[in-house]
């Protein structure tokens, strides 16, 4: 019973709902985990092991009968989104001692169906700056573990939780999904209510979900709700599947890691007795990171107000660009970014919507080293902008043995055939891909 | 000094902020008036006497110099908007005794400005059903304020506060403005941060601002630093002006006293040296209302599962139709509106730019009898799903006496323009409408 907090949320469910195992056991071994984890990776923003033990005891209390479907499973929650019983800060200043005391949408769904909250993970500023937290790569402690989502991906890939909480407005939950080796789940935009997770961009911002499998993601997906219109097939199968790569328009950025990992990751599918396509965007979308980068910088011209009158001496220097439209950007510049982008959705969900899934970059390369800068979110930016669901799967290294991961994207609300599809792809890049 | 409480709230800062007046004196007129008023008007959820005049000598103790922009201006807040020191409810059973503890964007921004928030006012349950509160028209107590923002649109009607707060998803900021004869001012889409204000649809959920002048809506306006691209001229005269009519596609549900509005406004307009062209939405965006059902029906479907799977015994039967998807709308339905909707903005705002603003209706007609229903939408809900700015002007007189406004609209981002304009055809309509 040592390495309990090894279970996956789906084995925690299984032990815990029909009493095989306490969340307060449960629950001991994580918190034994975290202290002794938690000063070199430091993904915690507040944890109090007292709250979680008692917790952990109330759900032990609940009736066999009225178990919820994630009955015990503990869960790491990124440090901008609200929670009535834990300090919500942002990694501002400016909320110390006056947080928000209400539970954010998710959280209220997470808690009605039985999780257990452990605490709040690190940020860069409000989720809104690549400024990274004191918080470490749990495979090389020299290492940035990605942002904005630091902290939830850290200790999901340190087995100091088996979910985490993160969000994305550029490449936040996917980036350090592929730095901490672990799935990461962003689902169609506005598919799960971001409802007291704090606004940067109301066009791009998205829950995102971390895990070890793509069961427990699957897991999640039922509690939130998720549906495509047509059920995926239980079984999903990779020979005679469809797959296409898509570089994208940024791939000279890709280092020598990210190079390696799509050649290895098409050979493997191909081996595997799939097709796999090249596709590419057409020519007029190829500005997509620019108009993602006009909506992010103009988003925040709105969304910052609020702390810019506050202090803003005591927000970061970007966030009051933004504020002040440092960048000179116009209203007509904006609307013509958005109405692009917008313009651009249905094309691209065609564009997918001809392949099992389409497999693309997560990151540049393995996560660099050092903690000051959190990554580039390059090749993560424009599928947020197409507000289609995005799983990073974990399995390859790069030249310095970090992980790498991979992108596998479908069209809108196709959420569940993106995860059945991504357990099958998983499975083989997991086993074949290089990184354990 | 007994009529302090009509004051408006460009005159109250003008008398606070050099201590003519007090903020405790002028509370103390609202307070009178509302407690004259309120078994009538019914508008407010939560007001607490002794915390706004607490309030109010705090605000009274800020030193001169100081003192903001809206030092002791009063403002009432439709109760889906966080406060932080009041308790939101949202006409549900669900939030009682578990409000959330924060401010909203829009709440903070006006607090560091100076503002006294007075207290909380009525609305539909959760500003998302047509089913009212008990709140009546201050004109005619046998006749609905419209909704969702029955309170804000009320009070601010009857004198009992000089600004109101409201937000609109269908249409809900612009109907009770013309129900209750007053301005009311839906900015462009995000100019505001929607951040703590209870989400129903991302796409379509706009804060929304009553007033009894223009003057003070441009007030408003500065604190939240809304900005066209390029100044509107300082004074803005109609003679040799360029209008337009848009009677859109559901003008069919227009009654009498619409109908006898709209000509007597286009007869004010021409008599005062404007061009009143007429025009009509493209064929291919005649289904607009329907793309904007679509998207109000299935946002509900997110927006609500919170609740829902708190308890759904304790919700509208309507709101559990949006979690349970009870019109059976496809994910591919509900994209098409969503990027239907998308493809639409550009033409329209294209179509308004040739005006300095478009006339077009607020209401198929004056406030109907009864105020279980808050009546009809179809006049707003097109504009709200294309993001672009409306101001209801009042004026004009039903056959029972009771106010009917119009509504002016301008492309996106030009609601400086719109307000500027606004401001001499707000003029000429109170002075020739017929309604006082």
């Amino acid at each position: 019973m040592a390495e309990l907090y090894k279970l996956s949320a789906s084995e925690v469910v299984a032990k815990t709902r029909d009493g095989q195992l306490s969340v307060e056991e449960y629950a001991q071994s994580l918190l034994a985990r975290i202290k002794e984890r938690d000063p070199v990776v430091k993904g915690w923003a507040y944890i109090n092991p007292d709250q979680v033990l008692s917790e952990a005891r109330k759900l032990d209390q609940v009736p066999k009968e009225s178990r919820g479907p994630l009955h015990g499973v503990a869960i790491a929650v990124k440090d901008v989104i609200y929670t009535k019983d834990m300090p919500t800060q942002f990694n501002s200043p400016l909320y110390k001692d006056d947080a928000p005391q209400v539970d954010a949408a998710s959280i209220i769904i997470l808690r009605k169906a039985g999780a257990l909250i452990l605490g709040k993970t690190t940020t860069t500023e409000f989720a809104a700056t690549t400024k990274g937290p004191q918080t470490t790569n749990p495979h090389d402690s020299s290492r940035t573990p990605g942002g904005s989502s630091s902290g939830s991906g850290a200790v999901v890939g340190d087995f100091q939780a088996p979910i985490g909480l993160g969000t994305q407005t550029g490449g936040s939950t996917i980036r350090p999904a592929s730095f901490n080796g672990i799935y990461g789940f962003k689902p169609t935009w506005n598919s799960i209510s971001r409802e007291g997770q704090k606004i940067f961009s109301l066009m791009l911002d998205t829950l995102g979900i971390y895990a070890r499998t793509i069961a427990d993601l699957n897991l999640l997906a039922d509690v939130f709700a998720l549906e495509d219109d047509e059920p995926p097939k239980i079984s999903y199968t990779i020979q005679n599947g469809r797959f296409a790569v898509c570089k994208t328009m940024v791939w000279p950025e890709a280092g020598p890691g990210l190079v390696r990992a799509m050649d290895k990751a098409v050979e493997l599918l191909r081996s595997s007795g799939a097709t796999v396509d090249e596709v590419e965007f057409p020519k007029h979308l190829q500005d997509l990171p620019e108009w993602h980068s006009i909506v992010f910088n103009t988003d925040g011209r709105t969304a910052f107000l609020p702390e810019y009158r506050i202090d803003k001496s005591l927000i970061a220097d970007q966030l009051v660009g933004h504020v002040e439209n440092n960048l000179k950007i116009s209203r007509a510049a904006q609307l013509k970014a958005f109405d692009d982008i917008a313009a651009a959705r249905p094309v691209v969900d065609a564009m997918l919507a001809k392949y099992d899934a389409v497999l693309t970059p997560s990151v540049p390369d393995e996560a660099p080293l050092g903690i000051e800068a959190t990554g580039s979110a390059s090749f993560n930016k424009t599928w947020t902008a197409l507000h289609v669901p995005v799983v990073n799967v974990p399995g390859f290294a790069g030249e310095n043995g970090m992980p790498i991961g991979l992108s596998l994207v479908a069209p809108r609300y196709h959420d569940r055939k993106l995860l059945a599809v991504s357990e099958a792809v998983g499975e083989l890049f997991e086993k074949s891909g290089g990184w354990k």
